[in-house]
């Protein structure tokens, strides 16, 4: 990484180094600095060098000295907030060393083009493919390109592409009216208007724990009492569902947010005899739930889902296309009871107004021409190869999977604790997806997530192995 | 509207047409329909037809009666509220006739072609331009629609559109960096993201009074408490928001929302002496301003703008091109002080991750290349013959304008109950905005907004008054 003679000393390409991963929130607020030793050790520089580097983040502002604990970065948040709000500076609050900043900004950060088995996504190059261009082509040819542009769209949708879906979600054994459905800016947006509209502050929300941490920060940043159920290999552990629904009045969960199939990260997909049970839970504690299906396109034939038991009664299914065909169209969808459907539409069109037609048109084309499955075929068998694949490369590096490997994503137990792991193979480029970040408390971890379709490279494997012999 | 021996009885016609306007909210739960004598008059049919129909919606449940009062809209959502909780009914609540639901639909109904002077955009066919269709095309053709597609954006929007946005601000005298800058679904978005980083359940909000309903329904659905301060030709009262920030620490507004250029509904433009004025209550109280600049491509130059004064310390600049250009992009941004922008981007990645770079790197085309600034020209002149052709049938339809005609709004005093006279509308397919949709608490009004570009027809007029007369 540290080149000598670039023109600039050694100290000061480390500090740069520090000072990006701050920015980005890769290293979050509160995080502690490597010890001079080990941070000397870990770069192959002297000490000397090391501490310029860091009195040069401090004469910055970006790490403060903690006496005989060494450096920290500095809280901004705390900060901001105080200097927006004009007030006196309160002591800085306690924050856990990942936060959800922390995850979103990893997720968006881009800096080599190196297979980034942290990612979320499917590679780009995995989507590509020639019928979406096509599709949308059509739609900016002549007087198409005015229709989906110079007026506002329906407020539910594009009516083309609710028919689209229904008969897509017909195929997984789901009867939706185009009426019970509501598009949305992807599947995030969607999950945020159920919430918005069936919560309010200080209402609680059961979420599945390990599950998908920006869902926990944005039912937090709405003022919610997050309540995390372990989520096994069958389903959510229901004695602890139980438990919280007999919490009394006041706490009862209005909510249940579970990704049934292909659950992120496990990739475990809920059995049929757990999908009853938690329905029945649902019925007597009289909670709503809110199934995030948006691996589905990856998902095996008859998985089961509690909308399709339901008939969504007390369920509220979600969906998307961000992981099999457009991340940037940013098109997802609810398909909702019909009593909800006019207070959901209303929170919809409070928070965006309408959404984008041109891309729910174009999307129904791909739908309708069959375009879509094909694709999925394809990507699902191209998944198989390169999950068989990973798995090994996994293993031989010394993974112990902690569940059946299945879908987009591997959690592997890595041996050494994963923070500090990705802290040292962002020095070779590579972000990870370490454990603590789908905790709702965060706590240290072990664990990590790896995307099956970009954790086939042996030189991730090799660097891994590297740095994880530096840890332990 | 009723035709003898279509195969349909006229009741069954009638009660048709009520359905439609029910549960499309253009009849708001609570309304109370026309009285049987009443409605058999305007209708031209006799009193038998209309209880024939009323007696249909009351089968159907859309309507319940009250005794000796009459026929009233049931309420769906104290009804959907209570099935959706599976809880007892409770008492049904008492909702003002027009609902925030009301103005949402009533803005996306459209149910016939005529000129609709309630609409609060421009006409479709004022917005058709050869170079957006030219600016769609380049992006969506080779590799290019790979590009904006297969990827998440940037958190905070494309770079180059927000590049685009620094000089355009610039050119208004509003020095921004290009990373002061958030991309959103919309101007509404935008407004979405500020109130959600800034507030908290239950935080008290300034609102210009008449304003924009829909800000005021969705800061009343975030739990906020909206304070109203009555807006006039200068700007806001300052007395009265000086007596809101004086109301006690609890109570103190954490923020001021406002259109200071080409107000919705007036057409006000704020004056320099009120901005400075607004500017230092604001530093004495600590809050937040968000500037809406929703009109700013229909302004006059050198317009005051609050942002331009304050530098962008304790404002927030809201825009969007939905009066412009495509009000189904949905592309809005805000501008923001550098010490509030993590909070704000983390706000918009935890509610719909990234927003469609395509769109956005379309309008850095259409703006560096200069075609909206000449497109925006022709429709200010456009709009300025339309104003004076609009404001003489107005006025010889015996209106009276409350403001100085100015922008694409005038707000006029009809002399009759608005919310009356738009029902009565309806019945000839014209959608009006009445006064009440404007305030708050929803008091009956005979103001109405129309809408300069569509109101230059002679029949809507001529309509106008027969309807008015019929009510007067």
């Amino acid at each position: 990484m540290l080149v000598r003679s670039t023109g600039q000393t050694l100290a000061h390409q480390l500090a740069l180094i520090f000072a990006e991963r701050i920015r980005n929130r890769l290293l979050a607020p509160g995080a502690r600095l490597p010890s001079v030793r080990e941070c000397a050790r870990q770069q192959g520089v002297s000490p000397h060098t090391v501490v310029a580097a860091y009195e040069q983040l401090h004469a910055q502002g970006l790490v403060e000295v903690r006496q005989q604990r060494g450096f920290f970065v500095r809280d901004f948040r705390t900060q901001q907030a105080d200097m927006a709000r004009n007030a006196p500076s309160s002591p800085p609050a306690l924050h856990t060393p990942a936060d959800a900043s922390t995850l979103i900004r990893s997720m968006f950060y881009r800096k080599s083009d190196k297979p980034q088995p942290g990612m979320g996504v499917l590679p780009p190059e995995w989507l590509e493919n020639d019928f979406l261009p096509g599709a949308l082509r059509s739609l900016t040819r002549g007087a198409a390109a005015q229709t989906f542009s110079l007026r506002y769209g329906e407020p539910a949708g594009d009516v083309l592409f609710r028919q689209s879906l229904a008969r897509k979600l017909a195929a997984i054994d789901l009867p939706v009216k185009p009426e019970q459905i509501i598009t949305s800016v992807g599947a995030t947006h969607a999950l945020d208007i159920v919430s918005r509209t069936l919560l309010r502050s200080g209402d609680t929300v059961m979420v599945e724990e390990p599950g998908w941490a920006i869902e926990f920060a944005r039912l937090e940043s709405l003022g919610m009492r997050v309540l995390p159920v372990p989520r096994g290999a069958d389903g959510p552990d229901l004695d602890v569902m139980t438990r919280y629904c007999e919490a009394g009045e006041a706490l009862r969960p209005k909510l249940f947010v579970s990704v049934s199939v292909l659950h992120n990260p496990t990739g475990y997909s809920l059995s049929p005899g757990a999908a009853h049970r938690i329905l029945q839970l649902a019925n007597r504690y009289d909670f709503h739930i809110v199934e995030d299906d948006t691996y589905c396109h990856l998902a095996p034939a008859h998985a089961t889902r509690l909308s399709v038991l339901d008939s969504l009664q007390r369920t509220i299914y979600v969906g998307g296309f961000a992981k099999i065909l457009a991340p940037n169209w940013r098109v997802g969808f609810l398909a909702a009871p019909e009593a909800l459907h006019a207070r959901l539409l209303e929170t919809k069109l409070l928070a965006t107004l309408t959404t984008p037609a041109l891309f729910e048109r174009a999307l129904a084309i791909c739908i309708d021409q069959g375009h879509l499955r094909r694709h999925c075929e394809r990507i699902r068998v191209r998944l198989d190869m390169a999950r068989a694949r990973s798995v090994k490369l996994a293993l031989a590096a010394g993974c112990h999977f902690v569940a059946e490997p299945a879908g987009l994503f591997g959690w592997v137990d890595t041996g050494v604790d994963t923070d500090a792991l990705t802290q040292r193979m962002l020095d070779a480029d590579y972000s990870l997806a370490p454990g603590s970040l789908f905790h709702v408390q965060r706590p240290p971890s072990t664990l990590m997530r790896i995307n099956f379709a970009s954790a086939q490279d042996a030189t991730f494997w090799k660097t891994f192995k590297k740095m994880r012999a530096e840890i332990a």
